[in-house]
């Protein structure tokens, strides 16, 4: 009910401060029988992973993962399964000198407003290290529909945009998910810039969904753009989403709307229609900036450690939503 | 699991078919002792309702609502509150002319993926009509939260775009909910040509809630932004939701960000900070368009109707975080 | 969250006070396409209608069902389905003498203690009239389990012990559901004499359940002993519930209890192992006696009447978690 | 939805295979600012743990618990606390000749039946380990409400009966559970016997609980005796579960259950009264049995150390109850 729990057939709890001894996912509703490869676990950990470029934040975090229960001779039990990643580098700081400080625009002092506590060596569980937890979750949602392919790229930061969409989920999105090198190289360039300066950039995340059956999301509340919604708006810094066309839609005439079905971005009344699932989602510059982000332990631009995490929390909800319509219809149920 | 019901503490279940018998809510979490107005129930609804303007749809519904459970004596028990509307004005049509009817942009042929069955007579769970149910709860929610405020209006309508914000909650918002004459009267004449012509228009719908105490919201998957998002994308035809600066937020620089508390749109780490919460809203265009739309039984615009709506998702979210955040501290829970 | 909703995947949520307009449930997660007769509706509600013979309360009630939503062409839609049943039969007495009332052994001093208001008419949501929506969701819980047999009777009433357990589902319950016409007759002589005396009596209901497949129930909290135990000790009276051996089980050492496996009640390990499940229930005698239950408006004993409302709510859980087996490997999902 | 979580507002998720990595449990719902004591929790866990006496089983765990979440400077933070006990004692053996064995009796079939694959190196999710996690939970709960005090007993071991109730919670319940000297020698010489001979036994636990607030426990559904009549029955070996005066209701008339308060267990229409709440348990003998029960690494009698976990549950089913009250009433809400 604190909101640590997302889905509802594929469950998932997450855990763990920023600066606690670990993060983890529990997982309930995992089916039996899935095959786990804990190598190909890591490569996902891996893509979010910080300090691997030169745009990132210098700090490095191994991300280990450990399988505490669920998995058995390499296969799913249907228990719930419990993936931890132990904190092993924190800075050894004096973090006394944190306990009075609160930085605008991140949740220390709204922290303080709701619980009247919060652990001040960092950013808790409003960290982005938090969503470690997701992409393992992710890793596991993927395994309940191997077909669906998920594909995010970063289409734009800050003033540099992308010319041109990849036109499928082969096209390489290069070291920082930008599927084009030209943009990329800017990208890097301008990321550098910004490091130096102790400045931060915002931007845009494509994400684009191949694969998924017809019929998933249900009809009211939980229809599949209101569940991949919240989804994307539970992330860190995440301010804006959007289907298709998306605030496009706001200058097209109904005639427009209707001359392409890309536009409706892979869902009518919210279910799934069988065709590509596209969603915009917009990301707010980090709010350390100056002096504290010149330290370097920040990164200038989440955008290119976000993508696996965005493509995690898609293959969440759409594992749910596969898991849901298994019981959509009674003769589905007596087949 | 169907995803008939929101939220948590506050929980509603809406239940009705467009052509069905009856619409309506069940209400689970509503504290007992609240003063219940049905006058007030009735104006909320009559706001909602068609066939009041020339922009709307020609259609009428009188929308009764009966209150079935949950209030004696004009007090609310504490039990489960069921507010129903009958459907009167369904068209005596053939309705089997309809039957092998699917809409593009609707949700008739993915509910037939989905279930194998529809209620061919109309749009069924996903038809508009389904959010009277929503009016309803969102009325009994700001008895929970009687000093927190709602204001949604029209931003923009196809290229029509509003000038100025309004500065709060008192600025008249016309007829149609535009809170400027200038706007409402091109919007006026654009609509009514859409409906001569069988065209539709999308837009943008602003809304601000003031008087949102700090420390609501939830620091991980349940962030107000979050659950905001997800209630405002479960509207039909909603394709994108922002907060605050939201997609400008693209090409904001940190630097830039931070200049202004505004651009946090009331939220920092996804929890209240006690200032204005601001979001933006993309409605797509109405689907139905050409011969069909020019008989005057559909909307030219959603937008002009669709802001109590979105005013009573909001008051739905904020009041079941403001009883969640009534046992975020043993302080509290043992004052 | 008020715990007026029920089952997971087969969620039902009941509303209704026993002098308020209507009782109803609005059933979420009922797969499409299945076949709806009201008629076998009316009759499972008939079953447990009060006023059918001189042992029952002289009330009347007619119970009409009437479905609001979720059924088309005499068929299920996948979208919830609400039934409601008008309150027609209220005394139309002088309520206000009840105004200051306060039963022991009801609930109307604790409903006051809780929620500082409650409806003094009738017992509210603690009356057994509430249970009228538990039937109609059994119904609908059936038709997802149609091999599944649901047997209950009395095994005893005050000192009236069942000599024999009837041996299959075929045997005749006769008018009050008592399996042996001896026990039945004697039954029926001592509760005219309870009514007579304004005496009430308390007594055993056993529950045979045939058909179960092997493997529904979870390992842990959801033990389907566990939800078959909540769904029980949820009815009105219900002080007790056993599986199998039950409470002889404490008598019995490891040897004997292995001995037989009719002993294990048709679960190992809370998971069904494709046995007879048999549980038995304690009901404690109605409150209601003396002058107060001469009137003739209470049931002098609620076994006669609690029996259909026992096997609804028994296929409302088994329901349950027939559903929720849907989606238990990753095989059958991928089937 | 597997059924690994339980409680709404004070939630907890428990993992863990018993001869996996670790078991362990989150807690998401426990509020801010509690203090935590790690001596406590230990000592709460020691009560639980085997070993300890000659009754028990021989085999030895440590369980020693890490905090890996949720409390900080030895606060609780308001995020979800993850604690886990590592497995240490799992025996070296050929594991690969438990293959094929399924005990009768335990869920080694049905978990075979319900997920087609089993940790086949003990009992899994279904072995009595799984307690362990419930034991923590309970720790955390008891912290909500400090001044309501848990008190478990053994009143029954096969023939073995309490001859006097204890009168209060300060009765010391010797070493094994058992507030009368006399029979505890009985029962240890009887338990030790058993265990020699390969014998096991069930019996009676008798649970009260005092200092319960008037008016917890919701009307319907989530009446208190149905909450923890779920609770018990979600323990291992747990086949029945009684209120107040329990099966012996079904003897008694409504004359003579009026006649003491007692009788109805401390509530009115499943909501607490302020009263003592008694509860009994009956626990069935432990399957394992003959020569396999004689190589001494299972309990001959669970209840000595099922004690700890019944109160454990216990708690977290009214800590949950005692959150949710704080938004019953709108007055509680706006004090």
């Amino acid at each position: 009910m604190r909101g640590n729990q997302f889905g509802k057939f594929f469950s998932i709890t997450t855990f763990g401060e920023s600066h606690g001894e670990a993060l983890g996912v529990v997982i309930d509703g995992m089916p039996a029988g899935a095959l786990v490869d804990i190598e190909q676990l890591k490569k996902e950990l891996k893509r979010r992973a910080p300090g691997q470029h030169a745009v990132h934040t210098n700090r490095k975090e191994d991300d280990l993962p450990e399988i505490l229960s669920g998995v058995f001779e390499g296969k799913t039990l249907g228990t719930p399964i419990t993936v931890i990643v132990r904190n092993t580098n924190q800075k050894s700081a004096d973090y006394d000198k944190l306990k009075n400080e609160y930085r605008p625009g991140h949740a220390d002092q709204t922290t303080m407003d709701k619980f009247g506590i919060r652990d001040h060596r960092g950013g808790g569980r409003a960290s982005g290290r938090e969503t470690v937890s997701r992409v393992i979750a992710g890793y596991f949602a993927k395994l309940i529909i191997p077909k669906i392919s998920f594909y995010g790229y970063i289409s734009q930061v800050a003033h540099l945009k992308l010319a041109t969409h990849p036109k499928n989920h082969q096209v390489s999105r290069g070291e920082i998910n930008i599927p084009d090198s030209k943009m990329e190289a800017e990208v890097i360039a301008f990321l550098k810039e910004c490091k130096e300066k102790g400045e931060s950039a915002g931007g845009l995340v494509t994400l684009s969904i191949q694969g998924v059956p017809k019929g998933l999301g249900e009809p009211v509340f939980d229809k599949l753009k209101a569940d991949l919604a919240k989804a994307m708006m539970s992330l860190p810094a995440c301010v804006g989403v959007s289907l298709g066309a998306g605030f496009e839609f706001a200058n097209l005439l109904g005639s427009q709307v209707s001359s392409n079905s890309k536009n409706f971005g892979g869902m009518e009344g919210g279910i799934s229609n069988g065709e590509e699932i596209v969603m915009t989602l917009a990301f707010k510059a980090p709010s350390t900036i100056g002096e504290k982000a010149k330290e370097g332990r920040h990164d200038p631009c989440i955008l290119p450690r976000v993508i696996p995490v965005v493509e995690a929390m898609a293959a969440i909800v759409i594992a749910d939503h596969a898991l849901r319509q298994e019981t959509s219809t009674l003769a589905k149920i007596h087949r």
